[in-house]
């Protein structure tokens, strides 16, 4: 079975963020004054094969803590579901 | 009212991902072979105060046309929800 993991990658809160600064200075300067505040992370889809989803979902868990996210200013979290590409068709 | 807008930035599926590709093969090399493919793409969150959700989630899209997304190379799709800091507290 596969599945599609969406893993989104942040800076923690206490951690500076010049980016998403930057970004909400742009958009302040574009005339969206009702912007307080942006915080700018990744966000990486993982296609994944596994027999369960929570099995899945703990190795997804396994490529963070081991090389997607770094510990000391990053938090990550793992949306997982069954992939639209789960399964070959079946033979005609 | 104060809303979170998620706004998610992927490349177009047609467009080569050398990023994707390198997380990949460096998750093969840790010995997670299950992965089949890797999108990496950039994850904004964005603070916003507006009138309605609808609305709101209509700004933002406005925010992605005109600065966030590069609409030759990338999708965008957003979430929006009440803000947890939606209001301050009422006076005790």
């Amino acid at each position: 079975m596969r599945y599609l993991a969406e893993v989104v990658i942040s800076l923690k809160p206490v951690v500076n963020d010049p980016q998403g600064l930057t970004v909400r200075a742009g958009l302040h300067q574009l005339g969206f004054a009702e912007v307080s505040e942006v915080r700018v992370g990744k966000h990486i889809s993982v296609e994944v094969d596994g027999d369960s989803e929570a099995g899945a979902r703990q190795r997804v868990a396994e490529m963070c803590e081991k090389l997607l996210r770094n510990p000391v200013i990053e938090d990550y979290r793992i949306e997982i579901r069954p992939s639209r590409e789960a399964s070959p068709a079946p033979p005609a």
